[in-house]
């Protein structure tokens, strides 16, 4: 046995088992949205997830990673690396390529998820599906290029340790820009224009998702060190603790004084804004600056979440407060707080101008390709929900289940649709359900 | 620190991590059966979890695991190493005889469980104990050997890397023998013997299920290694992950196509089935192939889905079209993609051949030892459930549940169960509930 | 890449993999203790669990961890290491003081956690944080401190590995203050002083818990090597397991044959019970032995709440039972059955003793500090809940939520809590729900 074997050897299961940490988080993304969300969707927002899960992973095999790694062409984007068939020359790798591919896909798949959350109860399934591919394949992995695979902004110096900006920001903005598109759900707005908001139809099941989100960030930010001998890894995932600790912690003393309740999807999404802040700096910060972060991530999360209802854009789960907000300020962060470099370090403002530049530009990005992906998505279908398939709820209408938590008797096994079509259609439901 | 220390704890704890890995799928084994199953016989099946996970690990330490790995007696059978009291001397391990113990624990724990979910809603509490003893002391260690453990399977030549045959595929025909033998469920065959279909009662449940599980199968594929050194541990979890995500795309998209609906039971089990499948090969081929295994696997469960119900052969989970079909399927896949001797490859016929040779007796073991089990345990007890249990449901029927999901005001202590049998009484359930 | 290099990423990425185990247990907290307790507190005791793990991580981090762990002060208490700014000279790790902080930081969460159980569904939300503050600043890291930090009862020889004693028992007993301290649920004695049960409301949701634990668990113990080339890791974990198998058998069996039925929340209480009593033990014991710790454990559990609901006191989980009476048990079992100085091991009487005085006083200062801690909090604001906000339930009480499951129309956004009140007065609820 060579220690370089050994040292390979733990290389590769630090990155698999980060990677299978952070594929395990689809689990608590569908917790979360489906506790958020009302019962007659439950099963369509679980449904794509895994869409984001399966049609993501293939595309991403197929196209996005090498957009995204493939050899540089003009700093825009990856040339080579299609189906892992080769391997671009300027990636210096401890692991294997494929081992390096199983880790990126489990955060393209991330940033899709996060979309998925803001568009829930009224997209059109098979709009989704076409949407999955945009975003797997081109959206995300061109701007990834950018950061992460040898392109523009990552050689203008742009520190993004595991992507509060390039997965957090770009999916939150594209999450915004697909709220915007859809429009609201029907009844979100009341009769004189007011906002009103569905209360989740299962906290305990969303509370349980964010401790999978949770524990899925340490592989998210540790692993991605994509080498178990970085001697930062310990650091990584203290201030990963300590920043989800504070974002939580912060809107739950927050709530608990501003409206004399501790509110349960405050605290969650304030834990995980902890989470999402942290992610660009966990390596580059101190404990204590981590602690600021992630408190101040919460806080932003929640006055992020009062101006989206007062703009009357409806996001179900909040995926825009805790990802993008959270992403922005996280990447600002690094600009202020980091050892090397950062403005409250004595490293002058050329880092922060760096990062202010590279959120502005992932935040169009995300915005501007989401919004041209459905309008061409429009050209050949329907992107928003039918109003009766929105009232009777998605999971009758796209996926022949009268109810995710009612059983029924035993149905004919050969007309089982036709036979749930006709329950549907004698339900007859009410507007409140 | 020695290379030699460094290198043992290294392969140590990556057996440690995925074995821990595979136990927590008997979590998402609980997940996956109770959101099938109907509410009456939740926390039935969940208990059957628990006699597996409890019972079979015991039987398995006693005798199950000499029988397996101990030194071989014919090329049939283990004699040594019960209770781990000698190391048989054929193994040759990096790690030490417990800790391999442990990995093997997790895998006879997942046998038991596949069988569980075919006998759910009707199967007698206490028979299915028994049957839990023959399956982790006998029934499965006694094949195990004849692949894994020296004997005459593995002489031959039979490729088999983390066990879409032994487990799966065995687990599946024993899950079908059980299911034969108990026959269907009440009101599962229509007044004129048409299949009818009982609606799952909880999807969510049972997606974030199939995410654990589809977790756990990186820690069951790629530790099959058992060492942290091999350098095929990268490409045995993409292997896993694409082909998932192929056996899930599948579904999806047929489904979308076939029923215009996106089903979500066959999607969940879609995805499983490209877990199954890819499991035998997972080491042996190309990430190519590994898409093309799972995304044939996805579509024969469904068929094979469809041949049950036509055989009016009731399996309420689909143990039988997820692991034994998509098992047989990827043990033979094995012998046309493999590498290193697969037809395809140029390897010829011979590997094909052992790998069809294989599965015919891993089938007709699994088949033939569950029926024999059943019949020897009928001996002593009813292996069926008494209709009035079965019509009550199997969570107050045998472990004093009134309902799985429902409160009720504080009852008495002392005279607790019998307070829930007059409850049950008087509760006189209809039968469609 | 030198043999220090790999060493050292080896320990780090061992103890933070196994730390995340071990956090993600609070989602098998939060799990357990909401499939156990009633609807309408559902919410609230997530929320605890939140605060156990955002509140008492910054306590740890500003101040619990310098007096467990910092230089030592007449064997009571530590000095030094408050937001680890220094390093304790006492402190020889192979792993970086952050990283061991971050599994520390873990187990201070999981005693919390054990009481939060023991209050379920009448302390008051803003008492129960204060006693966070006091339990993970204050209690618990004295006397983590007298044993493993170089504190008196460590020097006198006290075993307990992977906390039995410091963690369950200390955790238990505070539960039991706190349980008696409040008082029983409205409810839980009959008219004429009979105790009553409250069924458990969601006991798949339970199981799923109980299985997170389980799979954390392997963290808890092995992770607490806090090296990666400690050889005993493979023991330590099957010991682990075989002592949950035995404790869930154990209580299976024995429920079957004495009450008829296997009843569920003794199967999943004593597998916790089983694991439990091997935390002590887990490095020391023989697998034999680790079987005889977890039967016993299952069936001292039951006893234990039998005993409990005997003398009235209400301790909703079961925290008592699981943690003190098995974490007693397993801490005087390694005096018992320590290859290395127990008693039936020819090792004489002096480690029984040492076991015995350690448990002895850890029991008491449990005890005493909680209810010193409840008294002072007593002094500012209530620690029972108002008997309406019992009677409407704590989630609609402390957290604007009317019903964990259920859902509503949508509802003004700006007046939310408001509407939410006016709906809570109009429910009026009846005694039983």
């Amino acid at each position: 046995m060579t220690i370089h074997a050994v040292g390979a050897g733990l290389d590769t299961i630090w990155v698999v088992l980060t990677a299978a940490m952070i594929l395990l988080m689809e689990g608590g993304f569908a917790l979360l949205e489906a506790g958020f969300v009302r019962h007659k969707n439950n099963v369509n927002i679980i449904m794509k997830v895994f869409a984001d899960i399966t049609i993501g992973t293939l595309c991403y095999y197929f196209i996005g990673f090498a957009l995204m790694y493939g050899n540089d062409k003009f700093g825009l984007i990856g040339t080579n690396g299609f189906m892992l068939t080769s391997h671009p020359s300027h990636l210096n790798l401890h692991i294997s390529l494929d081992t390096f591919w199983l880790f990126q896909a489990a955060f393209v798949i991330a940033v899709i998820s996060i979309v998925s959350g803001a568009v829930a109860e009224r997209i059109h399934f098979r709009a989704y599906l076409l949407f999955v591919v945009f975003m797997t394949a081109l959206i995300y992995p061109i701007a990834g290029h950018w950061v992460w695979g040898n392109g523009w902004l990552g050689k203008l110096g742009m520190q993004d340790f595991a992507g509060s900006a390039i997965i957090h920001t770009l999916g939150g903005f594209s999450a915004l820009a697909a709220a915007i598109f859809i429009g609201p759900r029907k009844g979100k707005l009341g009769p004189n224009g007011t906002a009103a908001v569905a209360l989740p139809s299962n906290l305990p099941l969303a509370s349980v998702g964010a401790f999978i989100l949770w524990f899925g960030w340490f592989g998210f930010n540790a692993g991605s060190t994509l080498t178990a001998t970085d001697g930062r890894i310990g650091h990584i995932a203290v201030a990963t603790m300590l920043s989800a600790a504070a974002g939580g912690a912060a809107t739950l003393i927050y709530t608990l004084f501003r409206y004399h309740r501790a509110d349960a999807p405050s605290v969650i999404n304030g834990s995980l804004a902890g989470l999402v802040g942290i992610t660009a700096g966990c390596a580059f910060v101190s404990s204590q600056a981590a602690i600021f972060i992630g408190a101040v991530s919460g806080l932003l999360m929640m006055f992020a979440a009062n101006w989206l209802e007062a703009r009357r854009i409806d996001d179900p789960v909040g995926a825009f407060p805790v990802h993008a907000v959270s992403g922005i300020w996280g990447t600002i962060a690094v600009g202020l707080f980091a050892s090397d470099g950062g403005l409250f370090s004595g490293g002058g403002w050329h880092l922060l101008f760096i990062q202010i530049l590279g959120i502005v530009v992932l935040s169009f990005w995300g915005l501007a390709c989401t919004w041209l992906s459905l309008k061409i998505i429009q050209l050949w279908m329907p992107v928003r929900s039918a109003p009766e398939e929105e009232e009777v709820g998605l999971d009758i209408s796209y996926h022949g289940i009268i109810a995710a938590y009612k059983e029924h008797d035993f149905i004919n096994y050969e007309n089982r649709y036709t036979k749930m079509e006709e329950m549907k259609m004698k339900s007859n439901p009410q507007p409140d359900e």
